[in-house]
């Protein structure tokens, strides 16, 4: 044990540094963004990327969430890493670590040449270097897919890391105390079934850096 | 790549088997949770666990979300889980695999008897075996923490999975097709920096299942 590295502890802070706040945006595929209909809340799963100073949603045109920006209903988007789980002496003290970011605001529903170019920017942070080698989108396809811009005016970001903050008292317990670290890992590339022969994983994917 | 395995296309569905709704919920540690106050939506990240027929929301006393569920303010839960990034042909067949499950209703903050099992629950779910080594709440920490009661009576979830459902027409492509596949993996656990020598790590944390 003695040489293991320990971990220090560290408490829960409010994040407003913007550098620190677009890492932990950027580090996310996926957020979960909110509307309110009749009253109620939604809540629902959507792919994202960061675009500078907005966040751009992709939605089907179809969704509640695209309807919902369309009657420029006030949006709350959140995207959260769970970095692990922090083990402490007493219940009370055992949390997680993780970052988090929420954004509110009014989306905008992107049109024409700002929609197209969007989706382009979606392809390309995701997979940097795929835009090159696919199939761009006909009209019928841009139409079927709706981009919802959303400006990083309002955030509000919070991250908790280090090791447990137990009381003073509960340090000469016999329990042990740390933290059990997560992480989300990209494996190595699968191939469709329908792929021809011959064609290899491209460079930009592997390996694929989340 | 002849010996590689492939990977089929499979599209997204909507999931109506509790069981595998279960399993969405058991693998996940933070949920999004939103609330409507002064007619906007609010999305904040927050622990829970699944308790039978029930999440088991936890929340700081002093959060809005407690706040709006003590005034009967309707909720939304989603859970997300992402598992891969899905890279078609195309830019409009390009994807993202998941399971998802969103909860709506209204809370019930527990209270009492109630209130003191559920946190034991949360531990215990969370860490399985960990309830016996931690010192227990006392009467002043448990009135800080609440506890969020969520009904899963009004569930609807999603998956995504398999490769890429490209067009027919796209088939012939030169550009690579298939999945990068994404996990959420635990690592060794740390121990904390304030931890008393010679206390190993118990069975329960090595390794600790995510």
């Amino acid at each position: 044990m003695g040489e293991k590295t320990r971990i220090h502890r560290l408490a829960e802070r409010g994040v407003t540094d913007r550098r620190q706040i677009n890492q932990i945006l950027d580090e996310g595929l996926v957020c979960h963004a909110a509307y309110v209909i009749d009253d109620r809340p939604v809540v629902i799963p959507t792919l994202y990327v960061r675009n500078g100073d907005h966040l751009l949603l992709h939605g089907s045109n179809s969704s509640g969430l695209v309807r919902a920006v369309g009657d420029r209903s006030p949006l709350s988007v959140g995207v959260t890493h769970i970095d692990g789980l922090v083990v402490a002496r007493s219940g009370f003290h055992s949390s997680a670590n993780y970052r988090s970011v929420v954004v509110h605001g009014r989306g905008r529903i992107l049109a024409g040449e700002e929609h197209r170019k969007a989706l382009d920017v979606i392809v390309e942070t995701l997979i940097p270097g795929r835009l090159s080698d696919i199939r761009h989108p006909t009209e019928a396809e841009t139409k079927q897919t709706s981009v919802i811009e959303l400006s990083l005016d309002e955030v509000s970001a919070k991250v908790r890391s280090g090791g447990p903050a137990d009381d003073p008292a509960d340090l000469t317990s016999d329990a042990w105390a740390g933290v059990v670290p997560f992480s989300l890992v990209a494996g190595e590339a699968e191939p469709a079934e329908d792929l021809r022969d011959g064609i290899p994983i491209p460079d930009y994917l592997q390996p694929y850096q989340l």
